[in-house]
């Protein structure tokens, strides 16, 4: 599978596809179309992430209410228990996302 | 840092930059600008890779002799201590990759 491969009918629901099994290290491909984390939600994850856009936008939202504008290649570090929600994502071109989970030792 | 941004000036080495410091799990952009490994050169990881071509073309060549073509988009898990080398890296574009290194669990 190819990272800038899409399917042709994309789902209505955000994809999550694992890349590497989960042996403590999850690399996965996120294609959002859209989509945005409910109101209110907010991602309080159990690891540290290191996430990546390699095609189209997306904005992440951090507790303090700070908006973090992505472009494709720019990345971010999301220690673990960092509270953040996804505000936007673009639907043209698809939003992909390459996201690496584990215990990485950042600092909060 | 944006992983699609390159140095104005590349350098006649290859290009390695850490992203995230390495505390069990490293993930570092290497830039490749048309080097190859040596010959008769093998790298003999002592961590597992899961490494991924964004932008241009790579030919990674295995102990059998199989050479594997990277185009943009194109990704490969190498287990700690399986042989390889780089046969090819494009000039034009630069060949930027992403690799992630860790216990990453692999089989061979």
């Amino acid at each position: 599978m190819n990272l800038f491969d899409l399917p042709k009918i994309l789902p209505a629901e955000e994809l999550f596809e694992t890349l590497l099994p989960d042996r403590g290290v999850l690399i996965e491909r996120i294609i959002s179309t859209g989509q945005v984390s409910p109101p209110d939600f907010w991602y309080d994850q159990e690891r540290d992430e290191w996430v990546v856009v390699l095609q189209g936008e997306a904005v992440l939202q951090w507790e303090n209410g700070r908006e973090q504008k992505l472009l494709a290649g720019d990345w971010v570090c999301i220690p673990a228990h960092k509270r953040h929600r996804v505000s936007y994502t673009s639907l043209q071109p698809p939003c992909i996302w390459l996201a690496v989970h584990g215990t990485l030792a950042l600092n909060p």
